[in-house]
């Protein structure tokens, strides 16, 4: 199953998107349209943007404000990525060279920034005092979940709950914005706006979830980076929780993080966590946020939109890229 | 003469800015709140919040309003400053050390992202969308100015609108915002918005030649950072346009953009620039802009805060840090 085919109730104005954030890079300076061209070149999956669409397609409304909020969220989500990569020193993503590895750190903190300002000028374009300070608030949950990672790094001493804080942040708030605006923009029933923010919110967590899950347990041709690369950059996630829960005797994991280059230690340490119980185990959690999400939509009318949002969550738990 | 004398009128809410920022670190997780905590120890000279509360003073308002601004507006420029810093690799800033150099860059990128976050969340609480937006279109010039000053870095081949064009972005045009938005949020005439928006723009730009003056023609201790920091950066300002002006054949700076490890040449390179005439002849523009920053004045109704202003336009021209 594709996200493009689960898209459909929005796929034309999922391209228009694609056409606003391309048109970005006309009119300006060569070294910056350069940027531009390249960071826009690839789509990713369109997952935020395709969230705000059909949760906005339950209500006739004036469809320039939420491809204004769909665009915002996208390029957000962009920015974040470029920072991310810049952060990790990572010179791949999605198979493609980025733009830290291209034109160096620097140009990818500022062209980074030049985004998230980027985003806040279409979410502007809503008109709604309500909906841009959202977006504010979720940039700074954001760059937090990030900071929150970092602050732990390499430390074995950590709890699930910090974890799904983290997690929360870094991944789910802008989920939940997504979703949550779209309705909101759309003239939603306080009701639905809650039903839908519901519904994003646990989804992101279930998305999130499974992204730490295949981190572990996918190929590297799945992923497009090397397997095991969260505990190669010292974060713990959902399945090393698990499997140091299991094996509370084991100190593999400190060994490792005491002994960073040690590859055999990161080898034994993967293979502990890639244990096929802790990976189900780990599933299960994702599901229970599946199951939350696809409850909140239960009270939504029923339309082609809905079924997508339904489809959806099942595409973000059994996906595998 | 201090800025802090001449903000008399606006001293009490200045401190109000400060207090406000200060509050930030509270209820942060501890790492974030240690990293506030640093950033909001020094207060800087104010000069752009001040600028929105002076620009503000010539109307009744609600001051809660004017407050959010300035506060978002030297957030703004708290955040800029961390990550120029970050891309430049200063281990400096007025003498303390900066962010990047006590956590690193990639807390440094994190926690300006964070910022940049925090200020829109102060602006939204304008709850005017031509001025959040206005400010969103601030935030891309100042990367957009820092982008273009990069991808020129150890170009010899430069004009004096490049120069111009990349100082209003990434210096002018926080100042034009600071003092727009100061004078529309209180309620100003049109002719007045225009005059305080006038006044700051030109304001910005003698402010940014004074400060290219500073960094060849000020003394290490002055300027907190080594003398001719810009030209070892690769960066071409007015005193070293107007040198090459004045010296056509001279191929002393691209040969040092060659041969950057060769301080000699640097040596002789700030000697050429550092000449009494080339630096007498910068100050004549940059006086060329306070003059036009004190006639756009000439319309405003005459208080204290325009006294205020009009002594801001000489301390910019005469401030030697």
């Amino acid at each position: 199953m594709q996200a493009t085919s689960i898209f459909e109730p929005v796929q034309e104005r999922l391209q228009d998107v694609g056409e606003s954030l391309k048109g970005m890079a006309a009119d300006r300076f060569p070294y910056l349209a350069t940027l531009l061209d390249h960071i826009f070149a690839t789509p990713g999956k369109r997952v935020r943007p395709a969230l705000t669409l059909l949760a906005s397609n339950f209500h006739d409304h004036d469809e320039r404000i939420t491809h204004a909020m769909a665009t915002a969220v996208e390029l957000l989500h962009i920015a974040t990525l470029i920072h991310d990569d810049t952060v990790d020193d990572s010179d791949l993503r999605r198979g493609r060279a980025t733009v830290s590895n291209l034109w160096g750190g620097n140009a990818a903190v500022l062209v980074g920034d030049y985004l998230f300002a980027a985003s806040a000028t279409f979410v502007c374009d809503t008109v709604d005092v309500r909906v841009i300070k959202r977006f504010a608030e979720t940039i700074m949950k954001l760059s937090a979940g990030e900071l929150q990672e970092m602050s732990v790094s390499f430390s074995p001493d950590q709890s699930m709950e910090m974890y799904l804080d983290r997690i929360y942040n870094k991944t789910a708030s802008l989920f939940t914005t997504a979703g949550e605006s779209g309705a909101l923009l759309s003239g939603a029933s306080d009701a639905d706006v809650r039903a839908l923010k519901d519904y994003s919110c646990n989804l992101g967590m279930a998305f999130q979830i499974v992204d730490d899950i295949l981190d572990i347990d996918g190929t590297e041709e799945e992923i497009g980076k090397p397997v095991g690369n969260d505990l190669l950059h010292g974060i713990i996630t959902l399945p090393t929780l698990l499997a140091m829960r299991r094996h509370p005797q084991s100190t593999l994991i400190s060994d490792f993080f005491r002994n960073k280059e040690d590859t055999s230690l990161l080898q034994e340490a993967i293979s502990l966590i890639r244990d096929a119980s802790v990976i189900e185990e780990a599933y299960q959690v994702a599901k229970e946020y599946s199951s939350k999400s696809l409850e909140a939509l239960s009270t939504i009318p029923a339309n082609p939109s809905r079924d997508a949002l339904e489809e959806l969550v099942g595409y973000v738990t059994i996906r595998r890229t």
